[in-house]
Parts: structure tokens; C-alpha cells; sequence
């Protein structure tokens, strides 16, 4: 029998990576998405096209309103950036940043995987091409990590709860050409923060300007329909 | 203007207590409360009669539907312990302990501190009088706060999150008398995992058994009025 793990899987480039990642490992893969008031909650059909697209073990679609503690243009009513210069992004923390949202997601993740015995959780967090979200580099890692060993009876007991992250250091053309190795189809996936209701992608905003140019290093003809040239 | 502070709080001894102790020092409080799926969901009810009688700036229920992921006696069909010796309940991990409940509803009150500029973060968890759970111990909290300075935007700019558990190595006795002298009304508190659908309390579940033993520690009437003798 396989360990189990539980995966992360918003329905972006990077969770649906790791998601290929971990059954490549021989994990078990029980998904985890999230409804938590996101403007983009059209990303969740993605999500569960990919989890039946891997046959994962199960796929659990939690609520959690973060809506009612706002302070994101994601969860909110802030402008949503456009047509920023890529490179520049990492620098300062964007409006986009969701206060507290891997910490919640993380934490609700160890929950579900207490109960189910596993040991393993994977988060497709990176810190090469991202928005300089505090929540995806490797230090909070290893703290929530340690946290995680210290505050659950799995830990206690002496079970090692795992975050894996393991596309930390890859840059987004990286993690594309991992990912078509292993075998996922990028048309499933969709990135988009501010996506039309049938999700279509915008083409403007940060998470697609970094999927842009993913696909731009990588060569390979990008497979969204943009509903913004 | 005094700092802010958010506090946990569920309705019980252990969280209002808590909450007297941040006015008295001086914070504005705004308290958080969670409607998880818990059995003794009542408990909210108190929540809401506490935070009225201490006029805190606001109280936010938020909805985080712990049952989809289960693995408690208290989110699940489990059979609730009753008429436990006490002087043994820290001695192992009861079926009530709910796998990451306080790393989640901590996750989630630091995501509303950051949102409100708050820095203070207070929780009632108690390692004396307890029930053993793992989420509880100074330890713990110790991880929970590096862990929240890392993964936070507030956190690496500079504010200093930080978590207090003022109870932490105080008996429940002690706790009581800290909230009297505070003027606390402990009649408006509900303890009990498995009180009548009006709120009475059961008598017998661990949390009744450790409240009653505090009270008469204290050598102070109980206002309890319990449902079973």
C-alpha cells in the first residue's frame, strides 16, 4: 500500500505540477481546494477537472469564508493590478497577497491528513516567479513545518509531518517542462485572478503575465485562450 | 488610542477569562468565535452574551466546517467520554481532541489581526488543567508565533506578532479567581461538550468535570446550573 499525501490543488500551473509530482512519488493523493470567497472561484472547476483528470484518492472542496476577514483584492474589493512588468513583482507585496491564506490552507490541510494517517502534505509554493507572497518562501515553510510536529497528536506521537514544496526553487518554465514530462495538460489548468464566468482567462493580471512568460521561456505554445490579447 | 488585540474566544471559562485579562491591559479587543460544526455548537450563544457584556469592538463569527474532515469526538459520531477521572485527563489525548482545531482557528484569527493592524493575538489555552490536547502546550504556541512572523506580511515587515496565553500555568482555580477579581460573570460562560439544546450543561464531560473541580478549588460556588446530577 502507498503512503498517503495530501496535495494542495487550487487548479493553477503549480499545485497541478506538484499534484504530478507526488503521485510520480507513489503517494497516495488525497486533494484539497478551497472556496474561501476567492473572485476567482471559477478556478475550483478547474481543480476538480485535474483531481479526476490524476484519479486522486479523494478530493475535498472546503469553505472557509475569508471574505468576512477581507484585506485582499482577491477576497475583496481592491483593484486588481494589470499589465505590471514581471520582473518587478517579487519586490513588494502586492494587493493580491491574501493575509494569512497558505497559513489557513496549510492548516486545514494538516487537519485532513491527521485524520487520514498521512504524514505528507505538498503545497506547489514558489519563490522564483511569484508575486513576493510572504507565505510561499522556504523559511515560513520550515517554521509551519516545525509548528505542525509541535501542536498535533501525529507529531507528538512521533510521526514527522512533511511539507513538501517542490517546486520552491524552479522558475515558472521550469516547473512547465516538469510538469509535461510527468504527463499533465496545461488546457485543464487556468491562473487567472480575474477570469470571465465561464473561465477565460484575462491575460493581464499577475498570475498571468507569470504564466505567460512560463510558457514563453519554455518554448512551448501556450495552450489558454485569453479573453484579453 | 490603544493597541488592538484579537482574542479567541469560544464561550467558555477558559476564553473569557482571557478576554477580561486583554482589556484589563489596556487593548481594544476584537473577539473571534467559531462555528466549526462543533456538537455544543450552543457554546456560540455564550460567545455572543460574553462579548456584549465586555463591549468589545467587534465579534466575528466565522463558518469553517471542521466536519468535512472529521477525526473528533466532537466534530463526529465518536462516543463523548463521561465521568472521567480528572488528575488523568492530560495522561494521553482524548477522543475530543480535534486534529489542528487551534492551529486553524489561529491561523485564521492572525489573518483578521493583520488585517486590522493588530499585532496581539490572545488565546485561553491552559496546560494544567486540561485535557491533554497537543494544541495547548507553550511549545506549541512558541512555533506558532515564529511561524506567524514568517508567513505574514506584517511579520516581515517588521510588526512583532505576537501570541499570548496569559493561563497557560495557571490551575483552573487560579484561572477563576484571576477572572472574579477581573468581574468576570462566570453564570454567562457555557463549558460543557454536550449541554441541552437551551444551553444546560452536561455534568460530565471532561470540560464540566474540570470546570466543577475549579470551582471547588476556589471554594466558590459554581453558577452552573447542570442538567444531569
Amino acid at each position: 500500500m502507498n503512503d498517503k499525501a495530501v496535495v494542495l490543488l487550487s487548479g493553477g500551473i503549480d499545485s497541478t505540477t506538484t499534484l504530478a509530482i507526488a503521485i510520480d512519488q507513489r503517494f497516495d493523493v488525497f486533494a484539497i481546494s478551497f472556496c474561501y470567497g476567492q473572485r476567482h472561484k471559477v478556478e475550483l472547476e478547474a481543480a476538480k477537472r485535474i483531481a479526476a483528470s490524476f484519479n486522486v484518492k479523494s478530493h475535498l472542496m472546503l469553505d472557509v469564508d475569508l471574505t468576512a476577514i477581507g484585506g485582499s483584492a482577491l477576497t475583496g474589493n481592491l483593484e486588481l493590478p494589470k499589465d505590471r512588468d514581471v520582473e518587478k513583482m517579487s519586490a513588494e507585496i502586492p494587493v493580491t497577497y491574501v493575509p494569512g491564506r497558505n497559513i489557513i490552507f496549510l492548516s486545514l490541510a494538516l487537519a485532513w491528513a491527521e485524520v487520514l494517517g498521512a504524514c505528507d502534505i505538498f503545497i506547489g509554493a514558489n519563490a522564483v516567479d511569484f508575486s513576493g507572497y510572504p507565505d510561499c518562501r522556504p523559511e515560513f515553510l520550515a517554521a509551519f513545518e516545525e509548528m505542525a510536529n509541535l501542536g498535533t497528536k501525529a507529531g507528538i506521537e512521533g510521526k514527522k509531518m512533511s511539507i513538501h514544496a517542490p517546486l520552491i526553487k524552479l522558475t515558472k518554465a521550469q516547473i512547465i517542462q516538469k510538469g509535461l514530462e510527468l504527463g499533465v495538460d496545461y488546457s485543464l489548468t487556468l491562473s487567472c485572478y480575474d477570469p470571465t464566468d465561464n473561465g477565460r482567462a484575462c491575460g493581464k493580471c499577475d498570475s498571468c503575465l507569470l504564466r505567460k512568460k512560463g510558457f514563453q521561456e519554455t518554448g512551448i505554445p501556450d495552450p489558454t485562450v485569453y479573453h484579453k490579447k
